[in-house]
């Protein structure tokens, strides 16, 4: 049985104002859970089914075993029959480009937009995003799992993103920024440098004109003479522009 | 007021079954049918809000003025207080690769994904996707809605993939048939072709064994050796594939 201080701990996790204020968060199923406890995450708390222990019966950690209709209680997920994880946040310290790559998120609304480009970044081996403080929070469940565990390898921290820019420009001026825009170079015919700074707009709006300012590149991706889309999905468009980068940088 | 005859074919649209007796689909939102009604697309009957009609005076169609509330009985989207068109489906005829660069499906399941895939060929140009019967239904909402009106630009065929395939590779010799796969040649290595076929599968099975032996290359995004999530969205590798496709085809 699952005490009603858990109970009450758990639900209130659903929501952004709990995490922040107890600083933990939940991932939920069975495949991001074994992931979880490979990783140096803090786990406070563990609730697992019968039907888990039956397929992972060697659990490294003190669990707490629940029935699944309990656990469905207190999951956010709709089908959730296996296990459950309270997690400590990491600190939000600061990321700073040294000879390597950031993609920094201005404004990025949907969750399952911030969960795949984390996903496409820890692909790529791209370590660090920072995101500006009105994006999409990292903890939020629906981040979590469109991830599909790369929360565990890519760090994020959030952040005053023009301050941040400034800061980067006095401190590590060596590191070029780039920003995705309409307007941009082509980033076939971009030839990218590390240290740098990717820069990634809203869904809808693109970049705000306050970070424009500290932009030294714009890039774009071109769409052809035949192709019809307005747009592609920020996702999408991260995806490319990463790609790209990697293959053109000198 | 809704007649009781347009309200029970309207909710019977919301499922496939309905969908492929009556051979009509459902477009809902502001954007989407506005640029249906710039489309060759055969609307069978428009709904519209009074908000729609102030935000948009000069509908170009036939339409009934309904009010918020009633569209909302009739919507599948949550929030949809503009607009919904019976729109007719297009015949299912088939696409062949003539000098063009075909996308093919296996089995894709999840409608977001078939969606993003149709917005991204449309960004891309390529005019032609073909999926198995088993991959998800192009006139699902979801499916319509994440295409962001793409779904108007890109032609779907549904088909038995195998059997496509068979018939490709005798009648479309010159047509070289690629697929994604886990262990393919790198696509940064691969010098494409066109007329070309590039298959990609299952969100989580990959491509069906009976379809790999009709492939002559199969190909893969390689992960950088610091990269760490073990695959990637198959909407984000569609991106990845066709945008280095277009840049290395001769």
């Amino acid at each position: 049985m699952i005490s009603q201080k858990w109970k009450k701990l758990v639900k209130s996790l659903h929501q952004k104002k709990y995490r922040e204020v107890e600083k933990l968060f939940l991932v939920e199923g069975e495949k991001p859970i074994l992931e979880l406890l490979q990783s140096g995450f803090y786990v406070e708390k563990l609730f697992v089914s019968d039907l888990f222990l039956k397929k992972n019966p060697d659990v490294s950690l003190n669990f707490e075993l629940v029935s699944t209709q309990e656990l469905a209680q207190i999951s956010a997920m709709e089908n959730n029959q296996m296990a459950l994880a309270v997690v400590r946040q990491y600190e939000n310290t600061m990321l700073v480009p040294e000879n390597d790559l950031i993609v920094a998120l201005d404004n990025i609304q949907d969750p399952g937009n911030l969960g795949t480009i984390l996903r496409i970044c820890d692909w790529y081996g791209v370590k660090k995003v920072v995101c500006n403080n009105q994006s999409v929070d990292l903890y939020n469940l629906k981040v979590i799992n469109a991830s599909k565990g790369s929360f565990l390898r890519v760090r994020c921290f959030y952040t005053d993103l023009k301050n941040y820019l400034v800061y980067c420009v006095k401190n590590f001026s060596e590191a070029l920024i780039y920003a995705s825009t309409l307007q941009g170079k082509s980033i076939y015919e971009t030839s990218f440098q590390r240290p740098a700074i990717l820069i990634m707009g809203n869904e809808a709006r693109g970049i705000s004109e306050d970070i424009l300012s500290y932009v030294k590149q714009e890039i774009s991706i071109p769409r052809p003479m035949e192709g019809g889309a307005e747009s592609l999905n920020v996702a999408i468009a991260t995806a490319i522009i990463v790609d790209n980068f990697l293959q053109r940088c000198h």
